[in-house]
């Protein structure tokens, strides 16, 4: 059969690995596919370095438009990232009638709704297990393989930076600075780490689990967000010493009045499989109301897990490149006019238990001010612990969890608290979830 | 669109569950699969109940063959078990043009082959989801969301009854006579639990895995297969000394003339998160050359669980249903005409490391003696264990953990050593994977 023509965007890290995958095991992939899969023409800014890697056998540019014009390419590969160029380049592929593959989280994060309208007007796939979990075929779990299920929620440790991160600060007892610093060094984080250290990654990426679970628009801007650069070791150690560990979790949640979606650092028991997940590993908990909980674990990022991604979407578009579209998966996991329009939480309104920690003025009275503030707001405290003052202090650490109660609530005890002349500096707040499948 | 009507042949648990969940959920499946997905006829033995089940409302009748008939039914959900009258009547609703799905693993074990091959020349689909790991996607997982990758291996805990026996012999000492007469009183052993643990169920269920990993036909008559019914809460005590646990694993692997294919209690590392999978829990980890090794964990039976899966295969099969089978995933991962004939290799010629367990003489010389014999046969020593005798006693055991090396060679050590005058009885023989991702 005629070979499916593939267009690569992006010649670096993940187009590499593709480029090698795809070129190693492409006996087995024909196999399957039923038809060869070849990249037949590469687009990027460093042509000399393309052309070496792909060995002077394919078409190189550095023009990546031309790629998506080339009327010989079936599919067009997007790995440049980015929401500018990115964008412009998937619509016009879509214009021009080719199906996407792309591992670009940020892009359909934001910008889903547009291409996927596009790409829907126009009869084209635009696939993207790539994009979330690295080579954990989690899209593909949630999307095809959970459909029986009323999804109730999802909760994932899908960013890799940052876990090897907490893993770090956790085994060695390393600061964050310190944690950010080695990992930087050993290439698991980026010169310029924000992205992954404050959520942003994650929150791109839950916001696509959010959509193929409960069937809703791609809602990036309604997510919220919290990183890990204010976490300390202590924290880390209490959590500890109270049976969990922390772990930053894209989490996102069915209510009777509408959708959870947030990213924060989160106590986790330590008993539970997801929370033994360290280093750069990914893993995402998925509960559904027949199945139960189902755990999806792996490689989240590097070149070849995420190729394995790219050339998983590549083969099934080619299965299904002349099928009639009502054959294909719809892109959210639900047909495109059947969305619902149920609205994501603002954070005040979600529902969590959380950890406390507090640092008052060792003195009579001021634990039953802070438990009389708790139970005012109808906040009821499940365990707590008291880290007694050093030698020569006259403070003490409070570490209070709670169990689960409305965030707004949580919002006011802690102004309250604040607000007391035995508390000291400002109320440390991490949100808890038993995880219970 | 028009409703799929589904022929469900046996309302037992998994039939009983799938009703439900397709009722239950049957706005949000819709919203997914595009149209209604609606049981109108059920066949099973008690009709009465089956009508009291369904509330009356559908077709419900004591033969199924009528169903598997009914040129009304587009898919026949087949939950009856077993080798006989199953293959017969899947048999017969292909012949009639019917898509199938099927939670019956042993009968695709065994007869696969001819049911895959009257499938394609029929041009319809046999779905079978819920024959592995029951609500784990993982035939999904390695038909289509690993297909970049040429798989390794795989090794699974995929049978709940061992896994929950095993896990109590651990956690409370049990012997296995006491453990499964607890996992029956509990409902997760049946009144007869040969085929459980004896390792029969696991080995049907890697049999598939096996073939979809390699695209190898189904041969289940080449797997070895050994259950657990001969383990001690020694072994068990002993493993954990080693920081090992031991697992009931089928396993598969790709080797340079040939396939592993067997199922057999298996020592593992203790750390790993396959390891920690306790109870009825099922867990699968999928070696691939590109992705590493991914992770699959949940409930691997039960009637919602495997519900799901059959619902999952349901909705598959309702968007292709009209497609061109060249748009459809191959039945075993790989064309029918591109699956490969590298044979399964006996068990004398796998490669493992080995757990063995001796009770020797308490006098000068066994040792060298033992250490000797492994020697001749090549085999190196990775660790050993000696167990004082009690006092009064003039016997030992000896636990020795080899490195990797061929069976047949420790078949041969296991004589020499069971030979010796010093050796009392026979040599426990476990094998030892460590499962590195």
């Amino acid at each position: 059969m005629k070979p499916i023509n593939v267009g690569l965007l992006g010649i670096g890290t993940v187009g590499g690995g593709t480029w090698t995958v795809l070129t190693r095991n492409q006996e087995e992939i024909t196999r399957r596919a039923g038809r060869p899969i070849q990249i037949t023409a590469v687009a990027d800014r460093d042509t000399a370095r393309a052309t070496e890697l792909t060995g002077g056998k394919v078409k190189v540019t550095g023009d990546a438009f031309e790629v998506v014009r080339d009327p010989n390419i079936d599919i067009v590969v997007e790995l440049i990232g980015g929401y500018t160029i990115a964008k412009e380049l998937v619509l016009e592929a879509i214009a021009n009638g080719k199906h996407v593959v792309t591992a670009n989280k940020a892009l359909l994060a934001v910008h889903g709704q547009e291409i996927f309208a596009a790409a829907q007007a126009k009869g084209v796939m635009v696939a993207f297990e790539a994009a979330v979990a690295g080579g954990i075929p989690i899209i593909k779990a949630v999307r095809e393989g959970l459909t029986a299920n009323r999804i109730e929620w999802v909760a994932g440790i899908i960013n890799g930076t940052t876990n090897y991160i907490l893993s770090e600060m956790r085994d060695k007892g390393l600061t964050f600075a310190d944690a950010l610093a080695d990992a930087q060094r050993l290439g698991y984080a980026e010169a310029d780490p924000t992205f992954d250290i404050e959520g942003v990654d994650a929150a791109h990426k839950i916001t696509l689990l959010s959509s193929i679970a409960f069937g809703i628009p791609v809602q990036f801007e309604r997510a919220h967000i919290e990183g890990i650069t204010k976490l300390t070791a202590d924290d880390i150690r209490y959590a500890e010493e109270l049976g969990y560990r922390i772990k930053l979790l894209g989490i996102t949640k069915r209510k009777a009045d509408g959708f959870e979606l947030r990213v924060h650092p989160t106590l986790i028991p330590a008993k539970r499989l997801i929370a033994n997940v360290e280093g750069v590993m990914n893993a995402v908990l998925v509960k559904g109301d027949a199945v139960g909980a189902t755990l999806y674990y792996g490689r989240g990022a590097g070149a070849e897990p995420t190729a394995s991604a790219v050339i998983a979407d590549l083969v099934d578009v080619t299965r299904l490149h002349t099928a009639d579209p009502e054959h294909r998966v719809p892109h959210l996991a639900f047909r495109a006019d059947q969305l619902s329009d149920t609205p994501i939480l603002p954070i005040g309104e979600i529902d969590s238990a959380y950890y406390l920690r507090l640092r008052v003025l060792d003195k009579p009275g001021v634990l039953a001010d802070i438990t009389r503030i708790l139970a005012d707001q109808g906040i009821s405290i499940d365990a707590m612990l008291q880290k007694e003052p050093s030698e020569g202090e006259h403070q003490a650490n409070i570490i209070i969890l709670t169990h689960v109660t409305r965030e707004k609530n949580v919002d006011a005890a802690i102004a309250r608290i604040e607000a007391l002349a035995s508390t000291v500096g400002s109320v440390t707040r991490l949100r808890l979830e038993e995880l219970i499948g």
